[in-house]
């Protein structure tokens, strides 16, 4: 009997991590995060060696049915004949190099692009993007790979980036896009929008003079504050109200 | 019976006035003024020991049931056990210290943040914009409290930004955002949105050549003119219809 | 009978042209040309010394009821109590002056502003620009009227901004905005997006090298081809069908 | 027996190629890329020496019984009263000069019209836009028409500007706008979007430093792989989403 109760439990804990994935689906696509491509993965909730992604379609109409269970190498679970990301191995690479991430964005938000191309650091400059961290590390495909169709399509690319990522939040994708890791989906929705703003206001600034960015005490105090129990669930009550989509 | 009648009538005022805030929040919301963080306030209609704000919620999603009453020093009136914001203190520090104030909003408008970095006065340069007044002064929480998590989370900081206020109708906040203050909920708005479009004016109008600032007396005629009840009551239909609440 | 049929007949026409007015008001807040403030009129089609526009309120919620008939001295011809815009006299003294004028337009469209301030020629740089003719001056009220509430709110003022027009399709007001007049209201609505966009288009092009303005030919055919009725009645079949509003 | 099931399906692959023109034309509108002028095309499925465009009306409400023949010289197929695109003869000459050709676009999406102006190539700088391809060339209708009322409305000139687009998959009208080409309607889509976005993003990043084009050989792979039946029937999905219009 105790086992049965714990197997409903653990589905429950899997529907409500399903759930939250595909309204983050919704909110990333909503808030101009991801267009047609782009992906949000988040890791299984009682499983390290295992994570959760939809197939392989826009996250604007990503719904329960797309998403799909891979082991860290990319492998499906189950023998769903259906379409993966090609770049997965994105999600499956930083699950393995960090075990203190649970959920992963991938996506190409059009401010951030620039910084992925010129000499010019993407630094918290509003207490807002605080939470992308000290330092946002620029990864060219070039250097490893060379001429190649761009995607991060394997293990052996998906470590390259990991290992770029280092211990930080973010990392560009030189003429490409972002990746965004965290603790949870909540977390990696307001890091990918921080990125975002953050890019976009450099630039109007820099028009205007020199940028002034946060101090490295006041980006430790201020993520900290914002990645807590309260800010990450005004904010995500916020994005769900305006996604017009609370997964039920 | 004459006291039940003041009972009822003061129950009116107070009621409108709850409404009113309840619409403001929205208004702000959907003008691109507030988003998931960000708060608008209004002082007691009837006490001006008191003043009224949302529990820690977005203002796109604030309702009625939302408001609650704080004494000027940021205390619960009631034992409500939800959870206030925690940069309620800013509101408070100003409505003690500007008794001709009856509205306060505190955002992070993007176009107006490049201003609270670069050496760029935030001037009136078009007549809409009169209303925030000759001169916009910056505050720099690292000037008295050096690296903090960037909130204004205390009555000595709320007081320390009205200082920097002094008797302007708006301030910035270094790498934060912007306050604006108003004798009603209707004109904070007015101000709020005015600093917003003034930012972005002055930034794309330098990038073709030096600005023409309005004179001082075109920002005393014109802000007077537009902060009177035609134009302010004009406006506000229009943000109503906009923002597609009443209240009601 | 005949005078009866003749009275019929009259107030189709004019039914038909408060009802395009209205549209034009819902089409105008549509498209981001008017917002709180901005007003757009129509000549009377039976008698040139009239003209039609809406009490003060915003175009976006403007509907019939709404429309006063003004004599071009701004007016009322009923003794309808509820206020006119201030601003009316820009439209009297316009139609005075400009007998081939049939619609103008007011508003304050952002990307317009800087182009009243700075040394830079607001001419037509693209083909659906060529509207707003090869020359759009600037007026100043400092010039003759000195520190107001820039508002153009007498027949003096409003036949001051007029000389400044002269026989051209707009005009920019110094920190405030611009007039549009045109033959009917289609064109004026054309006019008024075609200044908006040119405008942001010369500043995107400046930043990037020197704008190639449309020659003096290209001008000339490319507007009397888009003033045409064909061009004018395919764009506003798009502009009705994006505000969703036909005035029925 | 035989010869009906045959014109069955010929029905069928007409239906759905019509369908999915109209479809096409609300997707562009959504997304921008055309608004009141403007307008895509398809090559006949069955036949060479035809195509499909929409009479003169905005891709906004553009609907099935919109849709009209053409032959390759514009000529209308059957006894049509409606009045066709002016400038329908870019279709025609493209489809004449590239039998590679089924689907055509020509549009005035803003951020590409600077390129049209100044000295700075429009090459791909990230991996989204590399279906543009490496070189777009600048057509400009006075080095052979002069003076003109800028429309491309004749066989001749249609021609011209085929000639100035070569083999690629886009070219550019000087103070006009573009034309995007492609062997279906989805990735004709996909190139005016890339193309928008593109030219965005460059005068983004030129704010801030010197753009990194994407190399040659990463255009080939990743357009390549952009233009796959995957990619595209991804993005099309996402597409006729927003679009909220899925031609039934």
């Amino acid at each position: 009997m105790v086992s049965v109760t714990q197997t409903e439990r653990d589905r429950d804990i899997i529907h409500a991590t399903l759930t939250q994935l595909v309204v983050a689906n919704r909110i990333l696509a909503r808030e101009g995060i991801i267009d047609n491509f782009g992906h949000v993965s988040v890791r299984h909730p009682l499983r390290d060696d295992r994570y959760f992604l939809s197939r392989s379609r826009s996250p604007e109409i990503v719904s329960r049915d797309d998403i799909m269970e891979f082991t860290l190498d990319g492998e499906k679970v189950s023998d769903d004949p259906r379409s993966p990301y090609a770049e997965r191995h994105i999600h499956g690479a930083i699950y393995k190099d960090r075990p203190d991430v649970n959920a992963v964005a991938h996506h190409h938000a059009r401010p951030v692009l620039p910084f992925t191309m010129v000499n010019q650091p993407l630094k918290p400059i509003f207490h807002m993007a605080s939470v992308i961290g000290t330092n946002v590390p620029v990864w060219d495909s070039q250097d490893e790979f060379g001429d190649t169709n761009m995607l991060v399509d394997s293990m052996e690319m998906g470590h390259s980036l990991a290992r770029a990522l280092g211990g930080g939040r973010a990392a560009l994708l030189r003429g490409h896009g972002a990746i965004c890791v965290a603790q949870d989906l909540r977390a990696v929705v307001m890091i990918s929008i921080g990125l975002r703003d953050n890019a976009a206001l450099i630039q109007s600034t820099l028009a205007l003079g020199p940028v002034k960015y946060l101090s490295d005490g006041e980006i430790e105090k201020t993520s900290a504050m914002l990645l807590g129990e309260m800010p990450l669930r005004r904010a995500w009550d916020y994005w769900v109200a305006r996604a017009g989509y609370s997964g039920l």
